[in-house]
């Protein structure tokens, strides 16, 4: 697929977006996705959409694999590679090289692994640095990594402006989310793991929210470890298997401190002592959950029929996009822009802080336009070009201009606290 | 279900078998497995078998709660909730109460955290005893769990004779699976948890080879924590997430150190630091991988229709026949019995060992009798009252004399080590 790299004019009608779909190159790739008629899913950057082909492939695992051929499909369904496997197709969206990442339990538990090992490496050293304001369970795992030093290395959460100061020859590490979960910021990975480098210390990123959104490129930055899930702008399936990345220099140098079999160099072999793999497989614990981590192919499958440049390009056009119509639509009704306006410093998402931000996402998602609330005041919305379309945006602000003008999202359904997550 | 205590009249014939298959109050609950015909499937002890119910949930999970309601179904479909149901609804297998059980992540994992727990809890004390021939993961995840201490706590691997003697008020904790995986002894959890407890230790269980199989209870026995996986005698799907038990005194009371978000007191509140929950979910990490979470509830509604007493009599029976017909069919041919003699000793699994053990199970498994090979020289048979008649065993042992009598497994085709898991 090709990507018309020159600007687009900006559309100004219901009818452009439909031209600027029709030219769309990854039009062909949103009837791969299970879509509901009238819907507009604005919320692929908390659960992705399901792939079409997500259905026969539970059917089979479920029905073949288990049912029918049952024990030996750890060899002959391959389950056991399943971690390396996986792993080797996610890793050119993120600037890996094969070997270089496997596919396996959550992200918090990933990032307590990597956060474990760098503790190791930088046996010196006393400071973990991590974004304040990032989506809480990676600093709350980085206190747990802390504690475990018993007062050795503490956490110090800086916010975006702070971080490249921060760094010091007492950091052990940078930990930070590439693409800020509810602004959308995008992180200079290059620029921090540069600084995080020459001051001797690691750089780790969590990529849940650019990973399959927009061109990563770990390698190029000499990124030392990333984490991130699956099911977002990877389309997974709900929890499905996180990914784990550890630069080839570092294995069989470091050990994560959750030894199970798994990571072990001859896990069939039942050695009484530990001895661990020198690849990336020393990432592994225990058996994994083969059903949902299956799934996570389906998805990468769609990925890998897809230009991430021409992903990045329409990202940005929709984003644009819908920033602009909100802000002429629905002007006067109290949107603060909360993310970048600028689109290359903007991941694939735009918040608005609205005092009323939480009726107002549910006046909308009861009009079918699914995005998301995050406490105190931002409605959040994500956009995956596999599936939405320039349309869709236009549909979608239609709507919210239509609640606000008509003071819909004022009527007491829409105020309950319990619908929004 | 009622059970008749009765000791039957050995089975001297197929017909016998039928007659008792027949009378059999668990025969009805075969008919809700998937088991090919003419298939002998005695790796249950491995991976359990699929009950049928299991495509089906797996179709509806995908497509409606999945595909259609996509984020909402982290309510609506009650997915947040899914570790605590299923772990509510698995307690009364184990002997715990409602509360003290999730299920989440695997067996190593949840086995780190307890062991981490465990240390964190007796911190003046310096041992970990664990069985030294018990299936390698156990011992593994201690030891990062000792190295972890920098040196305080070390483990110490024992034989089951050795347990009771080796504790004292160094022990952290005794840490034992409660069947053996290769000989399927069954420890004396009453006896081994009150001598822990006498010297102010900390008893903890892994289920693995119990938890569906035989009456367990924890609560009984003053267990502290226990371990265990749902995806053999409780056919939860191949990898499906484990269990973990936390004695209701503890809860509140100690932190496990991989401390994610799910495991906060209000994980959906954002605060800036960790603050445990005072219950079992401080004992969660992160996001769950809920496709194959949702299956183990197919098999805990089979068992949830069973009478363990009736199971726990027809699993001595099995195996009490399967030991009587291989050493009188295949007597002479070299197999010496590797599992406790008396049924009540032993778990729900027979093991032999024989020299050439190896080419002897692929050689079964060609004839359609399913069980594993543990290196160097034990095949072993696992036997799931729910779906293994009685007829099975006399057809098992069968074909077995059969391979024996004629030489079959002396071919080469048997010999290539690539097969048997």
């Amino acid at each position: 697929m090709t990507l018309d790299a020159e600007p687009m004019t900006a559309p100004a009608s219901r009818a452009d977006c439909e031209a600027l779909d029709r030219a769309d190159p990854l039009a062909p790739l949103r009837d791969r996705f299970e879509i509901a008629d009238g819907l507009i899913y604005l919320d692929g950057n908390s659960l992705g959409a399901m792939p079409k082909d997500a259905s026969a492939r539970a059917h089979d695992v479920v029905t073949r694999e288990w049912g029918r051929d049952l024990i030996k499909s750890w060899n002959s369904a391959g389950w056991f590679d399943l971690p390396v496997r996986l792993g080797d197709k996610l890793a050119p969206l993120i600037g890996a090289d094969a070997g270089e990442v496997i596919v396996c339990d959550s992200t918090s538990q990933n990032l307590f692994k990597v956060l474990s090992a760098a503790v190791a490496m930088r046996a010196e050293r006393s400071e973990l640095i991590l974004e304040g304001s990032n989506f809480p369970t990676n600093n709350y795992i980085a206190e747990g990594v802390a504690a475990a030093t018993g007062g050795r290395v503490s956490v110090r959460l800086c916010e975006k402006d702070e971080i490249a100061g921060a760094i010091s020859d007492k950091t052990v590490a940078v930990a930070i989310t590439h693409v800020h979960y509810k602004t959308g910021h995008i992180h200079d990975m290059a620029a921090i793991s540069a600084r995080a480098h020459e001051a001797g210390a690691l750089a780790i990123w969590d990529l849940c929210h650019s990973a399959g959104a927009m061109p990563v490129d770990l390698n190029a930055c000499n990124a030392d470890f990333a984490v991130g899930c699956t099911y977002k702008y990877l389309n997974g399936g709900p929890g499905s298997p996180a990914f784990l990345f550890a630069a080839a220099r570092h294995q069989g140098q470091t050990l994560q401190p959750v030894t199970g079999w798994w990571g072990h160099a001859a896990p069939f072999d039942f050695e009484p002592g530990y001895r661990p793999q020198a690849d990336i497989r020393q990432f592994l614990i225990g058996t994994q959950p083969i059903l949902s981590m299956a799934l996570v192919e389906t998805g990468l499958d769609i990925h890998l029929a897809a230009d991430i440049g021409a992903i990045r390009a329409k990202s940005m056009a929709l984003t644009d996009l819908f920033i602009r119509l909100v802000e002429e639509r629905c002007a006067g009704h109290g949107f603060a822009l909360a993310s970048p306006r600028e689109a290359a410093a903007r991941g694939s998402q735009v918040s608005f802080a609205h005092a009323d931000g939480y009726p107002i996402m549910r006046a909308l998602i009861a009009a079918g336009v699914i995005g998301d609330f995050r406490a105190p005041d931002t409605v959040r919305f994500g956009f995956t070009p596999l599936y939405v379309r320039y349309v869709d945006i236009w549909d979608a602000v239609d709507r919210l201009a239509l609640i606000m003008d008509g003071d819909i999202w004022r009527q007491e359904e829409y105020h309950a606290r319990d619908a929004v997550t």
